[in-house]
């Protein structure tokens, strides 16, 4: 059995040649949906202040950021980029990882492969590696990192962004285990600053993080042997009921845990997609007016009853954690995808409001926590058995079109259509290409 | 009784004027000693690589940086010259807080205060403000934070360089909560990286996240109410027996638990000097040759066995952590203020070897950690008593001679001359006639 330090190397030492199509195609839509929330997260209130102290600070030109034309060093862009990329906390999501790989790590493969002029597809295959990283490292934090109250899209993220830069940056494994060592002394990221600022600048960490350790790591910088799993290290300092062997099991190439990543086409709180899914699909097969419904039983895992079952919402961004405004907005045909559908005047709607008095949530422990299950019953006396589950895969069109709908609702048709091209072109362009699309 | 958050607010309200001579005195001692050991440390290795890291980001010119005329961003001159001034592990000492005040803090202060074009005073009470809450702070994680693997000097050290920074600033009690709740998602430092390039790395990492977290607060950044000891806040989730109200009693100004502070005048662990100084003084009143003694019984606290009781060092760095060897360099007048003394030679030195066979240490949980008992028995058949407890306060003017010695031994007496000599005039000076003492 390999060290988790030995699997990280392992992970970082997989060739490009050896990545499986199916992991390649998840890693190319992580970096569209990127560009896509990134860019239309670029002017809210945290990017302004990100990126009015990166540009006060200037520095050699090397690495784009949203939101401006003047280029800064990668490890700031980093800093920036990732911050705002999940500042409308649209992107994507592992639920093993307990975490958001795409904005923790991206930042820095795009700032390092832009400023060493690498092919675009190289920014897709780092972050591949380094989400790969991250979501193994996540689950060897467990569950118990999180509720303790650390954020694994910032502690574990920045494990991943220091491989995926030190990838790009062909740190071999000395250098690579000397930079995944160090950063353990620099990973950070707490619970307690979500609703606040604070929760998308811990993915900007990450990303700096995994920039600057890889460069440290680069001009030779001594660290410990193993700060991952050694005495001491990362996971003992972090968790106290760490994963087993059973993380670092089927290992990439030939298994990639990343590639059940999945992406959220509602501007909405993660845990209420498998509700919005499951009803939409009842809604394509049968015509049902909201006066219809006499009732909505929902049956979901018990974690997300603190999370995203306010019942009655005040703002806007409360109904992003409400089953029962989330549903009637399904039933009301009202946009869940475009993130500035969810106005406050939502929660006093009240059409929204007579639909969610007929909601009622249940916990269910033997419910997976990307599944919804539930009845819906109309007024008519019938009943019709709803359920769908995130963790299926999806067909790749289905993504695709998925994407492309939410890009489009985000940033409109035309910038949505040029994005989505470039990445479809991605074997044939430089990243440099690619960091133009921040602004472009 | 306040909760900590308020007491931390309490301290970065305290006024200039409000400051007692005694705390001031101390805190200038610390400024004029950061500069000697950074400016001694800034040849090592560590130095080099931080340095080059940060010059080839470059940026607007704002903040001096120990090794080179070229100025730099604040928050990446803070990180260097952290660093750069914890490589020879020859800073300053708060036992209480578990950490190193200085490194941590003082590099935050100077970067603002110079960038800023504040008077030189300025640095010195920014510093003993933001070191009183990194004594707090580092107090109420505990002992047992230091013992699972975190360093204090790192993780209480961000908290205090925010203060230091947003006092400069002015943010006020509203931008100083966040600033202050803000670095509680970013704060981090292990201890398994003693012994490599890390332990310096993370001083300057806590000099930085403050310095980071005081200019977004600046801009507007919202955080959470109470990162500090707030639910799934910094102590909650970093320590499992936090100290209790009695760390936040006898507040600032009346008290400055920061008076505390001690300073190295041997180059070598801070565990061996009680034993160093209570050897010298026995010198003092007794001629005492090598070959005169017939045995050394040192009773010491326990946990300094598993720090600096090596009994056969093999090179100089572990000479540094070697009671019998620290001996004998005592009765054989070799210089131990010196950090260049500590060659690799000393560990097969037969003088050194023969007498270091004659010491013997044991551990008394009685003892505290700053105190040194034993019995030095000549081979005429006497016993002599000896003993020395560094938590005796120092008269002001053996301080100052201890400092001046040590620079001198450090940098040459024309430097160490000059620098005293600004420290002395500090209430004339600007912040940027002390940055120009970096490298003048």
């Amino acid at each position: 059995m390999p060290t988790p330090m030995q699997a990280l190397l392992s992970i970082a030492a997989i060739r490009a040649s050896e990545i499986p199509a199916t992991a390649r195609t998840m890693a190319r839509f992580s970096l569209f949906d990127w560009l896509v929330v990134a860019r239309a997260g670029s002017n809210e209130p945290v990017a302004g202040i990100v990126r009015d102290y990166a540009l006060s600070e200037a520095g050699t030109p090397s690495a784009s950021m949203f939101g401006t034309s003047t280029k800064l060093p990668a490890r700031n862009a980093a800093l920036a980029n990732g911050t705002i990329s999940h500042a409308l906390d649209y992107d994507d999501t592992h639920f093993a990882h307990v975490g958001h790989p795409s904005v923790a790590i991206m930042p820095a493969a795009i700032a390092i492969a832009e400023r060493e002029d690498l092919p675009a597809a190289a920014i897709a295959d780092a972050f591949l590696l380094g989400a790969e990283a991250s979501c193994r490292i996540g689950m060897a934090l467990g569950r118990q990192h999180y509720e303790k109250g650390f954020h694994q899209t910032a502690t574990a993220g920045a494990f991943g962004a220091t491989l995926a830069a030190g990838y790009l940056l062909e740190l071999g494994p000395e250098r690579m285990q000397a930079a995944l060592s160090l950063v353990s002394t620099r990973a950070s990221g707490l619970k307690s600053q979500f609703g606040t600022m604070g929760k998308p600048f811990n993915a900007g960490i990450a990303a700096s993080n995994g920039v600057e350790a890889a460069e440290l790591a680069r001009r030779g910088f001594v660290s410990c042997d193993d700060g991952v799993a050694g005495i001491q290290g990362f996971i003992e300092t972090h968790s106290d009921q760490p994963g087993g062997p059973e993380v670092w099991t089927n290992p990439p190439p030939d298994h990639f845990v990343f590639e059940d990543i999945k992406y959220k086409f509602h501007a909405c709180c993660h845990g209420t997609h498998a509700m919005i899914e499951a009803l939409l699909t009842s809604l394509r097969s049968h015509a049902i007016r909201p006066d219809d419904v006499a009732a909505l039983e929902l049956r979901v895992n018990p974690r997300w009853l603190r999370v995203c079952d306010i019942k009655s919402p005040r703002t806007g961004l409360e109904v992003k954690f409400s089953y029962a405004f989330l549903a009637a907005m399904v039933f009301h045909a009202i946009d869940t995808s475009n993130d500035t559908t969810y106005q406050d005047k939502l929660a006093t709607d009240p059409r929204l409001l007579a639909f969610a008095k007929k909601v009622r949530v249940t916990g269910d422990a033997a419910i997976g926590d990307m599944d919804t299950q539930g009845t819906l019953s109309t007024v008519d006396g019938t009943q019709k058995a709803i359920q769908h589950d995130l963790s299926r895969r999806l067909p790749d069109h289905v993504i695709e079109t998925g994407l492309r709908k939410k890009a489009a609702a985000l940033l409109g048709q035309p910038s949505a259509d040029r994005i989505w091209s470039a990445i479809s072109d991605l074997d044939h362009l430089t990243a440099r290409n690619i960091a133009a699309l921040m602004n472009g």
